[in-house]
């Protein structure tokens, strides 16, 4: 089980909303996936009524919703988003997403520390995207997050875990939940980032952009599933060639 | 399905029955697995009397038995083990070995080349170890081959797809299955194969030297239809960053 | 050339002086290297007299000295350090170093750059050791400093450039020179670094480590021309296989 | 010193002479990347007068030249070609080349051992392009080959060691040089090779289709030093992360 805060999670796969060509597959997608715990930008949300085509259907799913603040450039443009989020939908639970780069949507280190103080202090469940820089997920830690998010990649290259030296110290120190979030493209590389102790994984454009989404998503829950199972059942380093069969002894036998 | 010579199989996950600490682990580990094509090397068989305490169970599980001849340096002593295996244990199947080379167990591509025409000639169908050589890989197939089994790193170092540059080409040319034997070590590593094609792989040392011999051996079934289902979902290439979350205006929504 | 500041260096080879087993290995080391930057701790320093066995034959070398800020774990320990060392070495150049963690030695994103940004008032001229953040090195020039010196991979660890899909964002955005540092183990690893547009590198452990690192100093010297020369020459691109031989009318030609 | 057969070579950048775009860019390349052997496809000589406008300058350059067999399919064929090279020519200095397959170019493992077999007979010294295949490798050379050179890479593909695995233990079982051909795209990919303790590489692709061909042969050549330098130097193991600052006691320093 994954504890974030004093929720239990069954799945270690997160989810998002975005890239999907229709509301409908994004469903039956979300479903498939056994995702309990699904992020959604402020804007996909009808604020005035607290409903709307995405909202509600996400709802009849029985998911927890982890509204982010993407677009938000500063701080301050995060923090304004996180209420009005947290009004809007009714959960103090929040992903922290801070990039004044519009064009790799690499998060801001300092931005994001600074609001995520403020939004702890107010009460916020925060789960901040960072960098994957171990210094800084342990002050988010410290700064009282719920659990850190480091990337993999870049957002949406589907490059895998080309952070990975970085993860590893940072699954070595951290107290809190480390889920990888952003450039993960494949199920092998979601069960990689289990294999090695990440605690959860975030997948979006993979799952949406894929031919069959439904089945994509299906395919994630069982390569997430199979990552942390491996993880607990102690995968062997890679190292020197041994045999498996046995061979000293073949002519004997004849 | 994974369709070897006329028979259907639904698991595309191999294994193989070495270095298990005990035969009940063993038997275990491999009904976890969901396996149905179980590779044994003849030394480990009661020649006298074709049942022993690895054949019986395996029996049991009703999974099909593919006798290897690990441990054969040659085509000649391959072929004669061969036979002693058909007659031993009443199945023309045949998982050819040839390694030469005891300090690696890389196999010997002229070896294997000549024991595999021969023993088409007599009637088995014929699985054989090689390197990822697509030009060897092509001639055995021409040779009547029902599968190639490629090696992805040296057998037992659990390195994963070191010869993925030479598997893709295969994958590409083979008009038999193609099953990645030796070298992966991780769940990850197994799916990854399956995602660009491949059409099973072979698991032992990575299970057999688990912890956790049992788990270890679901998280590869898991793997592996994760893997196939991500290949036949269409996984989205590698490249450039997109974002998922909409953030052109953001400022907008506020 | 390598412009920094007003100064240009012939040289891309920035090196350190610690772990050298003796003062006169480093100093060939550095000769062999021909590095022209050379970065020393402040403890290396007698600080009383601006003279000692290794800062003597440093100056001798002819090279500009980088007194680094190694060991500081806030920005007010490196403020301190700085101001020191500008006084013992009559320097104004500065690698600044904030690492709180000892165990890895990763820089501390926040405290970097608000110390550099205090130092850059002051009048330093800041090279910064950072993480290979891309918002973070855009931060850290806006601020002022010289160049950026985001790390390749955890330092003293010659793994390389684990951190290579940031770098590459750092590089295409980055105005002032991009020098890595820390990770690199290996001559092939700087030719790598070089060959992507990278400006510089610092090697330190790599060399004062090797067996015999004279050679090893002037086998990165080599190879850091050699990756210089290679990005300016234009690197073709991986990719489908071409045939660099006309093999379309072999047997015309018999 | 670069040894194969008799014959002593300072460096160890083999060159091919495909895909210039000019004749004369060509052989100021090879001018630049000192290189002292280069192999040259039948196909470019003029075979009824041993001399034309490649062959010539060639010649002028003082470097001894390779004939390859090229666009030959079967040991018949390469031996047919090799041959008629040793008259064209006058060596008996031969890179034996067979590929039946024209997309990739890879080489066929039993018809070059074949050929081999039989040209060493003739008085050939035979220097077979061959898969990065480690029993093979020890074949050719009980063949008598003079060096064997493994695939980095799909021949053309700029992609480098893709099959390092096996390329390390060809080098460790290797009594002959062992000598990378295909696939090496960039200067720091050769120095690799290199450093692993590859006795020198084939460059041609990466050289002939550069912007700057000329400047790409030089990278090369100082590259190919550099790798050697540093393998003989002693390049030390990636691993854990150590220190090359003194941090223990900086505040002590102050």
């Amino acid at each position: 089980m994954l504890h974030i805060a004093e929720r239990k999670f069954a799945s270690r796969l997160l989810t998002g909303t975005g890239k999907f060509s229709r509301a409908e597959t994004m469903l039956y997608a979300l479903d498939a996936s056994g995702t309990q715990l699904v992020t959604l930008a402020l804007k996909r949300l009808d604020l005035q009524q607290g409903r709307d085509e995405i909202l509600r259907p996400l709802r009849s799913l029985g998911v927890d919703l982890l509204p982010n603040t993407s677009g938000a450039r500063t701080a301050e443009e995060a923090i304004f988003a996180a209420r009005l989020a947290r009004e809007a939908l009714g959960t103090n639970w929040l992903k922290l997403e801070i990039h004044p780069d519009q064009r790799y949507l690499l998060p801001d280190p300092l931005e994001t520390l600074k609001a995520a103080q403020q939004l702890v202090k107010e009460g916020f469940v925060v789960l901040p995207y960072c960098g994957a820089d171990p210094v800084l997920c342990l002050q988010l830690q410290e700064a009282g997050c719920a659990a850190v998010m480091p990337l993999g990649a870049p957002i949406g290259s589907n490059q895998g875990l080309q952070s990975k030296a970085f993860l590893q110290i940072i699954v070595e120190q951290s107290q809190v939940p480390v889920i990888v979030d952003a450039g993960i493209g494949a199920p092998s590389q979601a069960a990689e980032a289990l294999e090695m102790g990440v605690d959860g994984v975030l997948i979006n454009t993979a799952i949406a952009c894929a031919t069959d989404p439904v089945s994509m998503a299906r395919a994630f829950k069982l390569a997430v599933e199979a990552g942390r199972m491996a993880f607990e059942a102690g995968t062997a380093e890679p190292g020197q060639a041994q045999a498996s069969s046995p061979l000293t002894t073949f002519t004997e036998a004849l």
